[in-house]
């Protein structure tokens, strides 16, 4: 059976935004031409524009697709219980998974920011602000029962979403630590600088802290 | 007296320097023309190519000055104390310091990277590395003599690194929080991270902190 024009447009959509993500992620999005990512693609440089009508609304489409992924995986993650310990590590645990998944594409989010217009910079902005204001909450949550040691919980969420979001850095599968590894670690690392207690004890090696989870 | 042509030289080469970090800060170092670089300091373009005979040299030379002036102030903040407390102290204050006073320079120094040629890559990798083992010869001195609890001294380094330089993407002068009040809150965010004790006791809310350091 003959596929229908729908899907071979989808197809050819999808294939555009990994090659811009990588091109991007490569170049740099000033550097990036339409050209060469037709050429990328395979596709003439006319038919791009039939999906993304200017450069611009391809990198928006990826950022807001990036955000939009992101808030969508915190919501399917989201523990139901209200413990903000649970809370916080089930925020960390989807943090690092989506962001090493998405290596070049959370590069590109982070690093051409500067390129969006006003009106879609904001709009990148708001998603991040919701996303990371759910983990202001957390911190909150954790502070008032007591669970918690933040100083400032703005600070707090930066510093954790930062160190967290470093990952993509240096991290590369099948080196020497698995992704389990490393989120285990740093499961460890946040829990420490929140200063969490677990059943009234403060969390302080990894292997405490997974003995605690189990 | 006139000026000698040494320090004319000299003026216009800082003034190029400054110009490209901004330039290539806002626009990214692929997207940047030489002859873009030379209107904006205001010098024809041959006069670049004396002080910088490629593109790629210029670059080379901000990311190798960039590292070499860490690496200069930290030797400088560098404590004579054997203490690792202290010493972390240390680390992370002139961290926080240098590149709150560097940030576009930290910007390009960390996305810029994939520009470099495979040599001149694997000199800024080294001087970088060498910077890192700093850090982590002070997380592991700090573990040997039990002050402080640390489960990967790799990955840590990396995470307070990361949570540490990430303060230049929302940090700006003159707003809520002056630079003394953002490093205390990073060094007790450090200090329980790495489960620091100080006189035996566990460091826990930033006003503690402050304290013990008086």
């Amino acid at each position: 059976m003959a596929r229908t024009t729908g899907s071979d447009g989808e197809k050819t959509e999808a294939a555009v935004r990994e090659a811009a993500v990588s091109l991007i992620a490569r170049l740099g999005y000033e550097a990036m031409s339409m050209r060469q990512l037709a050429a990328e693609v395979g596709v003439q440089a006319a038919a791009l524009y039939r999906y993304f009508p200017t450069k611009e609304d391809l990198l928006f489409t990826l950022m807001r697709e990036h955000m939009e992924g992101l808030l969508k995986a915190w919501e399917a993650a989201r523990p139901a219980t209200a413990d903000p310990v649970t809370r916080l590590a089930a925020y960390v645990e989807n943090h690092i998974a989506f962001h090493i998944e998405r290596r070049h594409a959370t590069h590109v989010s982070n690093m051409e920011l500067r390129s969006l217009s006003h009106e879609r910079l904001t709009q990148i902005l708001k998603m991040r602000t919701t996303y990371e204001k759910e983990l202001r909450t957390i911190l909150r949550d954790g502070a008032e029962t007591g669970l918690f040691q933040v100083d400032d919980t703005g600070l707090t969420a930066m510093a954790l979403i930062q160190m967290m979001t470093g990952v993509i850095v240096w991290f590369r599968p099948g080196e020497r630590l698995s992704v389990a590894e490393v989120t285990t670690t740093y499961l460890s690392m946040t829990m420490r600088l929140v200063g969490a207690k677990i059943d009234g004890r403060e969390v302080a090696h990894v292997h405490e802290y997974a003995q605690l989870r189990t």
